[in-house]
């Protein structure tokens, strides 16, 4: 059994088919609730029929890039590079962190494939392909099913047997799911990641209509892949809470009468539908000699739980310090930060806000169709992360 | 509404009949089982109807004695006193941890019951009432039910309607919430603390007939405390792992020639049919100049964790530091730890050795009746401890 060396952890190559699923935005109460009320048969069997459903922790801040890049490389932001889904760079220009340059790690998938080992990696949202894809993984997107080619699959809507549904759409992630299973089918890849999307977790809380029909097709999907031999296993990139309260931090220093300040939103990408760049996590960016009086300003606003200094931030959150803010602002599970309120436009949301980003969201759900073994086991007793998904599920003989 | 300061935290008098029940050794597994397999329709219909299913974490050793006393003090064992089941005194007699006078912290119960708010415990093993019982808290024991009394209630089976089970029967346990809710008919406490025992997860594990059956009646009697509109708080002392390896640590050290040495094992309890005093933690006593060397002996043992010397044991551990060993070892999810082989009969166990006290047992369920304020969202999701359970609870407003 072959042993690969990934960013200093070890890896087995599969010796079977092994699917990573990250379930975007599904809290761990959304498993909680869908096992009580029996929604998740498929998944229910798993757990009870020698699987586990544990809980991990999501790199922080609690957002999609950062949390995806720390699936698919095993190591923390601080190693990968990915602090948010959107940075300033140092010329001062605001840019998406969806660029390979801005990856300070290679993937396992990337490993994987250049040791022959066949790989596929299907995501929901097409920011996150490029990514994804670096070192030459095949990878494909919902967003793009239409237009998309694998090798000689040169229709991969038809390869699904139906239209790829649009990225607002409640079955859109579903379809990454479908697209992983038939690709698979002709590729036979032996590891495979698929990453879903969180519009639905972001509009409708667990027990809502259209996450229940959400979840009742996860789980039949999941069943697909069971019923193929694959193993298995699911885990989230963030949680989700209602946001009723929202903080503006540009107006509140302007308030406050401190100057030459900015407030980047690493949360902000390219869907704002889901959440209007609001979510728990902000940078701010501060004159030297204004910084202190900005965090004591903004410690004192309701609902906000840290204000972190560059490097304390980067130090306790495994953050690289050159992609974050001169101060880290994290807020409660009921509050969004936002910059100035005339800059985020609300009516553009699904429904009331519900978002992430904060420690209220970093707990997440972690189900395996396996029984993990010895150093599994200890990385979920004693904490897993979701960089420490794949160590689980392809831990070394 | 009145609030108490208890050992530096702050409690709501409670409004309405609380309950918080020790699950003992409810490892979060038997839950996750029980939800998937539809064994546990009534706490599955707790949790989709507004309450909640998330993890909190023992204290270490993860061990009955140390993780009742934080749940009914709120504070770690460093402060409570109680590091295990068992300890040496300063004179080097083997003592149980059982008695008040061990006790550096009062109670919640003890203070409610001060301040003139009715509160009652139950105990289903009675090496805890004395413990319980401190600062005069009506308390009494499933062990004890035979022949104790509370005030006029002279007869507790009678009230009760059947014989107490003895302590090693699946059902004692089911006593123990079957007495607390017929005593609360007569005595309307408005708190109330029911703690289990563990013989049957110490012989079976999730899935098991002796489990499911444990796991439906329990089940069954949360469904009576719901309909009689109790709030409901369910928390584990320690999870549960079989162990087939054993580790005799005294037996290892004197092959390694190392004398003076003496190993206790905090698990030690009157019940020996549980676990024979084989568990996941052991102090190790040994000379100051054989100490470096005990400790690189034990560390090499196959499924030693951790060999922590006694005073960053009791910082990290938060444990109270003269009642601990020179050395702390703790073992892996796999393995438990013993003196001399001949010193433990396998014999009087139930089945195979199943058992706790590490890091691996260190994860526990927590189940709620109704959902958390802010303070108590806030606690469990930066990490819930099993100390923080009241707190959760009574929350102020």
């Amino acid at each position: 059994m072959q042993t690969l060396e990934i960013n200093g952890r070890s890896y087995r190559v599969p010796d079977q088919p092994t699917v990573v699923v990250c379930v975007d935005g599904v809290d761990p109460r959304y498993v909680t609730d869908g096992l009580a009320r029996g929604l998740l048969p498929r998944i229910a069997a798993m757990i009870a029929g020698g699987g586990e459903f544990a809980r991990a922790t999501s790199q922080m801040p609690s957002f999609t890039n950062p949390n995806n890049l720390c699936i698919v490389t095993g190591v923390a932001a601080a190693a990968h590079g990915l602090s948010g889904n959107h940075a300033l760079t140092d010329d001062g220009r605001e840019v998406q962190l969806d660029d390979p340059a801005f990856l300070r790690a290679g993937t396992i998938h990337a490993a994987m494939h250049a040791a022959c080992v066949p790989v596929l990696v299907v995501t929901t949202k097409a920011k996150l392909r490029r990514l994804l894809s670096v070192g030459d993984v095949p990878c494909v997107s919902v967003e793009g099913a239409a237009t998309q080619t694998l090798g000689e699959i040169t229709d991969l809507e038809q390869l699904v047997g139906r239209p790829a549904p649009g990225i607002y759409d409640w079955d859109a992630s579903h379809f990454a799911l479908e697209l992983g299973f038939a690709l698979a089918a002709v590729r036979a890849p032996l590891l495979m990641y698929v990453s879903l999307t969180d519009a639905v977790q972001h509009a409708n809380a667990p027990g809502e209509p259209l996450s229940d029909r959400y979840l009742a097709r996860l789980d039949a999907l999941i069943g697909e892949y069971l019923d193929a031999g694959w193993r298995i296993a699911l885990v989230a990139d963030h949680g989700m809470n209602d946001k009723p309260e929202i903080r503006y931090l540009a107006d509140a220093l302007e308030t406050a009468g401190i100057g030459g300040t900015r407030v980047l939103l690493p949360i902000t990408d390219p869907y704002v539908a889901h959440h209007a760049a609001l979510g728990s996590a902000a940078w701010v960016y501060a004159p030297a000699d204004q910084r202190v009086r900005a965090a004591a300003v903004l410690a004192q606003l309701p609902g906000i739980e840290a204000v972190l200094e560059r490097t304390r931030a980067a130090t306790e959150l495994e953050l690289p310090a050159d992609r974050i803010g001169d101060l880290v602002v994290l807020a409660d599970a009921r509050t969004a930060l936002g910059g100035r309120a005339g800059d985020h436009d609300l009516s553009r949301l699904h429904g009331p806000l519900r978002s992430h980003g904060g420690f209220h969201e970093a707990s997440v759900p972690l189900l395996l169709s396996h029984a993990p073994g010895a150093l599994g086991r200890r990385i979920i007793d004693t904490g897993a992360r979701t960089r420490d998904v794949h160590a689980i599920v392809l831990e070394p003989a």
